[in-house]
């Protein structure tokens, strides 16, 4: 792999700015901030072939540091890319243009837990997991739990709009934003919000939240808490089919029950997490395997990988399996609400004839949630790649807009879903999809084959392309589609703020991202 | 009362974009099209001395004449003033620079009432109440109940951030919207929203909702539905001090109780509704004058109106009456829930030493809630004038603000206050202030004192001077006080949207309004 030299100016420069520690272009640094999860990303580590690092990396430890890194960036015409855990799976971080990687890491002060108004303000940097443990601490919650939570930042929830398991009760995070600290691109600070209710028009927060780094840098932002739930129960169901089982997730949405998880999963993915109840074994590729045993052997082996290469001759058989689908529901908060809503959940799903499966499936999940996360990369030292995709759409059109995507991935992958981040109006779908190729080359091909197929089903289906893991690269050539003359719209705005296009370039679409091969 | 003859041109020229019943320049439209619910318009009335007429009223019925006539405006440089119901109590509509006042009444139609999806999709000129009776045939509700709603419109609502009664269990209008149409200042029809998550960054809707017309004429909007509630449960409870019950409506909001209603009334505000409650008279003038009786005769003798002339003289009388403050709550929804959130607050409620009042105050206000509204014109037959102000902040800043509005009001109006739609982080305060002055003159010199006054103070104890009313003419002056430094940059999308400056000019502080005396 080679990788082009950053210019020498760029350390020195930004050595007047900033400490010497604060500053890098090392090159094992450069490789590190040259990636995030994405799966493609991932191919390139595994093949040593990083395509997008930056030229240098900044550890800023103030909103006035990074104001004026802003304000030298934007003087300077250079690239600034805002960076948390890196644990983001569009390619949001990459530097495709090179730059500035602005890691926010260092700035991960929590300033006052306020337990009258219920509020914390933090600076964007802090780690998710840690900013919990800080509430908990106090009997608070922020109710906000990706599966990324271990490796996220709160400035990466923000940035891309992050839903957590139980977003249903708590909300996504812009859900949960009282006022954001800005930085703009030519090193202003604003702040934004900090009453729900401004006067008059617009909430300028919601320009922000979601933007990927590409309006502005969010270094602090003020988040509603919660008290820890009291108490929490779980039930679980299975329904003969899949529109049943979403027509009582939907019932249960509009008769105004607000669980904190309810999650329902497509056939294949009940049966999956089915196994992994009743076994012992926790491990995703474990679950896989127990699926396949009747027909197929191991995954090392290689008929699985052929019958992957042609996923379609997977699907037939997968239909003569005994199949029903699991949804499994969660309430938490006072006892009395919590056994109220349960009864209530309980007496809907039944009416829809479904099995009352108990609380286990529920505990199953609670004590598993954030592995899969973590059993998903070890499939690629096989060479099979994984990734997933979360979109939405509205009730009506939930099925069609999940047998479309189903449809377009399904002859090239093994494709399963769940239904999870119910709204009154919709719900969304979380696709898991795995593949094999042999080469690199074969796969980053396939890959994007997939995607561009997914997306493209996916817009034409109604469906809109990103529910909570934003948009990034690997979305962006979609973005126009989707938001059709309004998009034009947007990009005024993004002219407006960031007149020399130095804020993430490449990224949501504002602008085609120059392939920067090494 | 001369009013200063509108070009004859522009009726010539819009007749060739309308039909001629489409368009009016006679004096009597320009008169009605002149006001709004405001108090000084209602004085301006009184007084024969409207200061505001348009020059000229459309009716356009199709959001393709919306569009010509904005290209139209815009080609032509005339400002256009979008008009609901004129229920506005802000100034909003008052065409401060002439121009064409844009009503939207006829464009009225409900498309489609999903009853699978639960949404509905409306023009923007239906009325408040015909939308709800609509609904209602069909099992549903908007949940959406402001005391204007006999008179209001949906764009009226949308135009303001409007809040319905119930509106701490539906949200705001803001809320509710999933998807927006839009004509611009260019005459471009633009459509926003119609998912919840909207790819990547960015929610459009928020500029729009709430800018009153000064960013683009919102002609159709896809709301949010909900079943009619199987059931509703009414409690209230006296506390001892204001505090108390306070804090008693702040644990109700943080242990995750839905109430559709939540309303704490002052002290004089409870004495007011009480014996109302107690007695079979539902005027407020009524209750009004039972309270002073032990002090003061009937409002229509004179000394009631010296004592308001000299407010400040009523105020240590108050302090003798027995007053404890009263908590009005309500849920609604399925039986099962409602029950366990009426038990959960009754109990959360005795725990500040409470009295439980039964359900009477709460069906009390059932019934009566949209009388008020009726009730407070009456007064300026006497030469009174009444106002309400709405603000909002975080519970820890509540009671500095409502001590700081109240000081600022108190020494030359009666002040009374409810505190009513709750969050979780804060909550609104609804003052209500009636003054006396002898003429015209004094009157409006005192009506704009007190507004000053009471603006200035709000600001200054960092409440947002809006909660639900908008911001119009009256508040125009404050906003960039309270936006701060942003205020440069809403300004930046304002031109960036209406170079010309011709939507509804003079709102919102984006400029500074022309005040064209007749």
């Amino acid at each position: 792999m080679q990788i082009s030299k950053p210019p020498l100016a760029l350390q020195r420069d930004l050595g007047r700015l900033l400490r010497p520690d604060q500053v890098s272009q090392s090159l094992p640094d450069r490789l590190s901030y040259g990636r995030d999860s994405n799966s493609k990303a991932i191919l390139w580590v595994r093949h040593n072939r990083l395509k997008y690092p930056p030229d240098v990396i900044v550890w800023p430890e103030s909103v006035a540091e990074v104001s004026r890194l802003a304000a030298f960036a934007q003087a300077q015409g250079i690239p600034l890319i805002p960076f948390g855990g890196g644990s983001g799976v569009c390619g949001g971080t990459w530097a495709l243009r090179g730059g500035i990687a602005l890691d926010l890491k260092r700035m991960d002060k929590i300033f006052k837990v306020d337990t009258r108004e219920m509020k914390v303000r933090a600076q964007t940097g802090v780690n998710g997991e840690i900013l919990e443990r800080q509430l908990k601490r106090r009997g608070l919650t922020l109710g906000h739990f990706p599966s990324s939570i271990y490796v996220a930042t709160l400035g990466g929830y923000l940035a891309c709009r992050s839903a957590g398991q139980f977003s249903t009760q708590y909300g996504k995070i812009e859900d949960m934003v009282e006022g954001l600290e800005v930085v703009l691109a030519d090193g202003q600070v604003i702040q934004v919000g900090d009453v729900r209710e401004s006067p008059g028009a617009f909430d300028l927060k919601e320009l922000f939240l979601g933007s990927e780094g590409t309006l502005g840098i969010l270094t602090e932002a003020t988040l509603r808490v919660h008290p820890q739930p009291e108490t929490d129960s779980y039930l679980a169901f299975g329904f003969s089919h899949l529109e049943k089982a979403l027509a009582a997730t939907r019932e249960l949405m509009q008769r105004g029950l607000v669980p904190a998880l309810v999650r329902v999963y497509d056939e294949l993915d009940s049966l999956l997490f089915t196994s992994g109840v009743d076994g012992s074994k926790d491990s995703y590729l474990d679950l896989l395997s127990r699926l396949m045993k009747p027909a197929l052997r191991w995954a090392k082996d290689a008929s699985f990988k052929i019958a992957l290469k042609h996923a379609s001759w997977v699907k037939p058989l997968l239909e003569w399996l005994p199949t029903s689908c699991l949804m499994v529901l969660g309430f938490q908060g006072e006892a009395t609400l919590t056994s109220a809503q349960a009864r209530l959940a309980r007496e809907i799903c039944l009416g829809y004839r479904a099995k009352d499966l108990g609380e286990k499936p529920g505990r199953y999940w609670l004590q598993h949630r954030y592995s899969v996360s973590y059993k998903l990369s070890p499939l690629f030292d096989e060479g099979f790649f994984a990734d997933t995709m979360e979109v939405a759409t509205t009730w009506n059109n939930l099925m069609p807009l999940y047998r479309a995507i189903r449809k377009a991935l399904s002859e090239q992958a093994l494709v399963l879903a769940h239904f999870s981040h119910a709204y009154e109006e919709g719900c969304s779908i979380y696709f898991t999809f795995l593949a094999y190729r042999d080469s690199e080359e074969s796969s980053e091909t396939l890959y994007d084959q997939l995607w561009d197929k997914a997306l493209r089903a996916c817009t034409e289906a109604g469906g809109t392309i990103s529910h909570h893991h934003g948009v990034g690269v690997l979305k962006a050539a979609y973005m126009r589609k989707e938001w059709g003359e309004a998009f034009g719209w947007l990009c005024n705005i993004k002219n407006k703020l960031d007149p020399k296009g130095i804020l993430n370039p490449g990224k949501l679409g504002f602008d085609q991202g120059v392939k920067r091969e090494a």
